[in-house]
């Protein structure tokens, strides 16, 4: 998978973040997940399906960032992850899926997006049963982290 | 979403359980997931997206019964969710849903399938962000219990 692939993806979240929340993500250095362990709060899934290609992604945040990004959009912080904060991660995960299959779709990669599924619990992980390797994109901020996990079983 | 729709998950995961690791799950009665929240601690997820519709799956067990599970398959129980574990899992939801895939093709319901990301952490929970239902389908067993949930966007 190479970063033509990757930076889209990246690009789309922290556009994302800034548009809905005006908090601003600073990206680290994408890397290729091997025996890594990357836990988070609550995680937006997504599954792709294209003609030569199918993979999956997740948006995984700490619980003070989702929060603070909830805060921020609608004026009030929650005491902790409910559906209100499940939707808005559902909801992020989508927007920023959608965005970078815009911008792929311009330079010949199709897919389609299943719908999403958040996952939440204190500290779960997630592994990606693809074929292909699966690339981790590390995110921080002033109120927490973030990660965006994506592997294709070709590309 | 009905009943001819659900089934074929519901038989596959038994099916896929007898065969591969000797354990009878009991299906308890499916229903429209609402306010309920269904923890589990290792959970496998998947994208399904066809002509007509796209939604998400979930399985979801007992730390207990995954470990159970992979025991018998391996003759050595595992003393914690490991990458054997969770690569298990993620076989079954590809099973499950594959041979659940097959059953609804031959009644013109198609789907493609998206590559399964696997979810360990105790006690979390999924919510499918879906504009249809989600159904929730229950099986307990001497070893600890787990779930299927599904939606669709149309059905």
């Amino acid at each position: 998978m190479n970063v033509e692939f990757i930076n889209p993806f990246l690009s789309s979240l922290v556009n994302v973040l800034a548009t809905m929340a005006q908090t601003e993500l600073k990206p680290g250095k994408p890397r290729v997940k091997k025996d890594e362990v990357a836990a988070g709060d609550v995680s937006g899934l997504i599954g792709m399906v294209g003609p030569q290609t199918k993979g999956s992604l997740s948006i995984t945040f700490d619980e003070s960032l989702a929060l603070t990004i909830m805060e921020r959009m609608l004026g009030e912080r929650p005491s902790a992850i409910n559906e209100e904060v499940t939707d808005m991660v559902g909801e992020i995960t989508n927007m920023v899926t959608g965005g970078a299959k815009n911008l792929l779709g311009e330079k010949g990669y199709d897919f389609d997006m299943a719908t999403p599924a958040v996952v939440s619990g204190t500290g779960h992980t997630i592994t990606h049963k693809c074929e292909g390797t699966t690339i981790i994109m590390p995110f921080t901020s002033g109120d927490g982290n973030a990660h965006i996990e994506i592997s294709f079983d070709t590309l």
